[in-house]
């Protein structure tokens, strides 16, 4: 995919209030202009992924592949926030010179969505063949089919909810003390603060990612007589670091919570209402060990959606189960295409 | 209960191989001595929980209960590491007239098991007619049916396991990342370092021990157009903060890494091996929605064991549900003595 960048030089007001002097928004697309007639594919991508979702969602995107880069004109835009290029606490405030930190505004889903839809415009994109979104992705895309029931024609729904749940907020919280536990994370003056807290909020939530299952089969100690097991403590450790070293602890601690504010119902009355104003096909689509988004909550969300079909991927590996199979995936996608 | 402290004035060693120069033990036992033809209930209690089992297990010990404090002979020790007593970080160590610390040796569930064991011979008693625990209180039940089948009539297994899994070791590992990312607690001279980073990982714990049910029943949002929405938020904030109260991060430190040595079959052939041995007649006992310790993993380490029922209790709140299912522990519990 191609790397493009929007830059609107006015203010920006988001949701909750808070404004910027300038957007940028970074997005990529399939590496060529788009054509009115052209089927246009619009990825929204999840938490920590960047707008090449060639990169993040290879099984799925790309010559050749269900989302084919060659044949369909396919977007991501980097979701507001984020530190791979839009706007956000990792980018420079132009009255200081200096990265927003946690002086950068707070972040909703639906801030995401009007972005996306500043870059739609820009590029005259009047129709949207399949939008599709897993995880807070998928927040994207129910937001936007409620926003904009005339654009988007077909939706694929994927490992996600309609609202914030406890359970979601649990962890979520958990991750916020674990930036806060860490001083740095209010003392520095760079993006490397927070960094100890971020590789612990990263641990809490690989284990929301992945499931028992998922665990015992990936991280099972072979070594039966060691008297303390380290197998798994250095996968901990090792996700952790990973993170760190291509995240930062402040855009992190701004997308987490844009995830609280996440629910399709507010000033719409209520969820059931918002989900029954929907008019694109949908594919709402379940893995079935997911912990944080589980069938017996995704079921009735695609029952309240008016044209929804209702598909749960059979999977060990939990919520990360929509980076990994592909295969089924790819086949309702196919399916969705024709609806 | 009745308290108790017995101090044995020379070295003990740890499995680990660390030694500390006396030991003392906490423990609480039915408000009268110890008479031969007592029938003798021994509980093991759980992570963060003390010896005073009538106090985090009210509606299973005391009189009239089914543990009846005035007719058995009703004991719990509290376990070495833990803040509430006994030998542990939060002890003073007799050689500098300080906390321990993290100087404290490394702790494992055997060496939980070995201090019990001390306190059994301190009170003349030869046989348990039922030894019961859950979670962590049950990795020391399941070692001393192994370790003592001559003295371990029967036991009631609750919700845990005979091995450490990844997925636990997930949790635990996190855990220890949130106290590693407060700098305070390797900082501090006394037990108020590390609390940012308790209170984390008691978050982080809460997690584990409720189920995506438990949180959407107890703590969902009522108030629909709130941008934010924080009830689960501050929820998991006060339960960190309580716990941040009451214990320290240093007892914690060390009572989670006790946990990741939990390993019934080390040194002995194996898990299965190890099963096959115990003697006793067991229930195990498994909660429907506890994540940690799952049916799917409990029902096979019953059928391990040669004189194990198997139990599930049906509850929405998870592993937590060992403290709030008195009415169906009980019924176990009262079938299990007649066994």
């Amino acid at each position: 995919m191609q790397r493009h960048s929007l830059i609107l030089d006015q203010p920006f007001t988001f949701e909750a209030g808070g404004q910027i002097p300038r957007l940028e928004l970074v997005y990529h697309t399939s590496p060529r202009a788009y054509r009115p007639g052209d089927r246009v594919i619009w990825i929204c991508h999840a938490l920590t992924a960047s707008s090449d979702a060639e990169d993040w969602w290879p099984g799925i995107v790309g010559p050749g592949k269900v989302f084919d880069t060659e044949r369909d004109f396919v977007v991501c835009v980097n979701i507001l926030g984020s530190p791979y290029g839009s706007s956000g606490p990792a980018a420079i405030d132009p009255v200081t010179g200096q990265p927003w930190l946690l002086r950068f505004p707070e972040v909703t889903i639906r801030d995401f969505v009007q972005a996306s839809i500043l870059v739609r415009k820009h590029l005259g994109i009047g129709q949207i063949d399949l939008l599709a979104g897993a995880s807070t992705g998928g927040f994207q895309v129910l937001e936007w089919c409620v926003m904009e029931p005339d654009v988007i024609r077909r939706a694929a729904i994927i490992a996600t909810d309609a609202r914030v749940t406890p359970y979601l907020t649990a962890y979520d919280t958990a991750q916020r003390m674990a930036l806060e536990a860490d001083p740095s994370f209010f003392e520095a003056c760079s993006l490397d603060g927070g960094k100890d807290g971020l590789r612990c909020a990263r641990a809490i939530a690989m284990i929301s990612y992945r499931s028992y299952e998922g665990y015992n089969q990936t991280q099972y100690e072979t070594d039966t007589d060691t008297l303390f097991a380290d197998r798994c403590a250095s996968y901990q450790r090792h996700q952790g670091l990973k993170l760190a070293k291509r995240f930062d602890a402040y855009s992190y601690a701004c997308l987490v919570h844009a995830c609280e504010s996440n629910n399709l119902g507010r000033g719409r009355g209520g969820v059931e209402a918002a989900l029954a104003s929907i008019r694109a096909h949908c594919a709402v689509v379940c893995i079935s060990s997911d912990s944080l988004f589980p069938p017996q909550m995704m079921r009735p969300l695609a029952a309240a959606i008016p044209a929804a079909t209702y598909h749960e991927i059979s999977s060990a590996f939990g919520h990360d189960g929509f980076l990994l199979e592909n295969e089924q995936l790819s086949t309702i996608f196919t399916s969705l295409c024709k609806s």
